[in-house]
């Protein structure tokens, strides 16, 4: 029997491309539901330029509301030092979660860095992380495509890997930002980074954008992905194709999870009734397809 | 390279749970589009009861109106002897693709017969298929699940196909009908099923009612399955979970498919026109991911 971590990143990833302030309240609330559902993991918020993303105003605001709990992992986003500064010094949470991205104009629209400068800073930062003995884990953005070049080679992502492992990240994460991935891919890629990493653990970020982030989810844990992150409701739209689904939903990879045999520690009829109350909390249709469908309950 | 055949079947699976009927031109377009994207296979039509299925009342007019295609493999639903007497005298169809249960209550509301009944009805017309050297093949239906039994056991479709591999149909198809199957199940189960089979090909049927369609579709061509059911835009919604989404969509299961290196024969872009025309003709949002998010085109 297999079993994986979720990390729930609807207060950060999911909220983040949503245009209706969401208030500090109801983030806390949205939170306490990811808990109560037995979320073990949550990306509570990130520590960004608030003219850039006004949804992430309120990081510290969140952090200070955050129950503590002793058994669960609270991570917050950060970008750069200046990021990485704000999240030590609320002194609520129990990571950091670096970003740099797969490619140079990524990177640069993104953060102001391109590959190369990308590294650097994570790897600076990552040192500050063992100095003072605060975990830090790296995610790469764009991992499984750019909007602007293109294809990313997995020999660029060998690279990065290679790169970050020397500083001992407590983890390393690939996010497919804009939902292009697809299951040979992700099995392709995680399986050749495993030998890299070694004992490092592997997570995966998932986008639905083109309806593949179930399959990659699947393919990401039968290639030794330890952590998925999802978004209750599966909100978490991406500005490059306005239209689309967001993250894979929390409930939609549950459901996946729980017909697979693969352990999770997370309760199914607490996500879809907490996608609903998003529902009404964002005052739209979200795209979970549990909320919709239901789970499948063989009948006595 | 692995490469497979997809059977476009929106003109039957995609359209009979539409409340709106749909007219016998509109469907000849739709098939017109289909063989323009390139589909060589294609569901047209069933030949069912007009009181319990109106959309498919006119079976006949649609065969009539088909255009002769010497490469195109036009196929059609039948669930009994009398359907298959219909579709014979079209005399306009390649073949007749049967549906039986796999579970007795879902096969006695469906067709009023239990397991063995259908098993019975389908050898008597396989023989009769192959008596007249007119193809038929036989899907079986809720294969990874049924709304009223639940799970279904695995040797109960080792117990299935072994008794239809008897009478030699064309092909052999699982149809996910409810969609509640997982990856891991799809290809637990087309690999047990390999072995029975031997020459005969493999068809899979995948609804994305809880938004696995798409990762039960890689996961079926992993496991040796030929050719995938699709339908154009993801109509063809669940009676049994009425908001849910429908098959999965062609260009859905064209974009994984292109992205992984599988050929196919079909164009994406065509696709993706048809998906928009057909939210036209329906008059309403269709679920299709790639209408939303459009194809991932890498930049020069």
């Amino acid at each position: 029997m297999t079993s994986v971590t979720i990390m729930e990143v609807s207060p950060r990833d999911g909220l983040q491309n949503e245009d209706a302030l969401v208030s500090t309240e109801d983030k806390l609330k949205l939170i306490d539901r990811a808990l109560v559902a037995g979320c073990k993991r949550i990306e509570v918020t990130s520590f960004v330029n608030p003219k850039v993303v006004p949804q992430m105003a309120d990081a510290e605001a969140v952090c200070a509301g955050l129950p503590q709990r002793g058994d669960v992992r609270y991570t917050g986003l950060v970008l750069n030092q200046r990021g990485y500064d704000r999240l030590r010094a609320t002194e609520r949470l129990n990571e950091a979660g670096l970003v740099i991205a797969a490619s140079d104009t990524f990177g640069e629209r993104n953060q102001g860095m391109d590959i190369d400068a990308g590294l650097a800073m994570a790897k600076d930062i990552l040192r500050q992380g063992r100095d003072s003995a605060f975990p830090v884990q790296v995610t790469i953005a764009v991992a499984f495509g750019c909007p602007f070049e293109g294809d990313v080679p997995l020999e660029r992502l060998v690279h990065m890997v290679t790169e970050l492992v020397v500083e001992e990240p407590v983890e390393i994460a690939l996010a497919d930002t804009i939902g292009v991935g697809v299951p040979q891919q992700v099995e392709e890629t995680f399986t050749a980074l495993k030998d890299i990493v070694g004992d490092i653990p592997l997570r995966a970020h998932f986008h639905d954008t083109r309806n593949t982030g179930i399959g990659n989810a699947y393919a990401a844990v039968k290639a030794g992905v330890q952590t998925l992150d999802a978004s209750i409701g599966g909100i978490g739209g991406c500005p490059f194709a306005p239209n689309a689904t967001g993250n894979i939903a929390t409930e939609d990879l549950v459901y996946m999870l729980n017909r697979s045999g693969i352990e999770h520690g997370v309760g199914l009829e607490n996500l879809i009734d907490s996608a609903q109350w998003l529902e009404g909390v964002l005052d739209k249709s979200i795209p979970s397809s549990l909320l919709r469908a239901g789970d499948f309950l063989p009948k006595p």
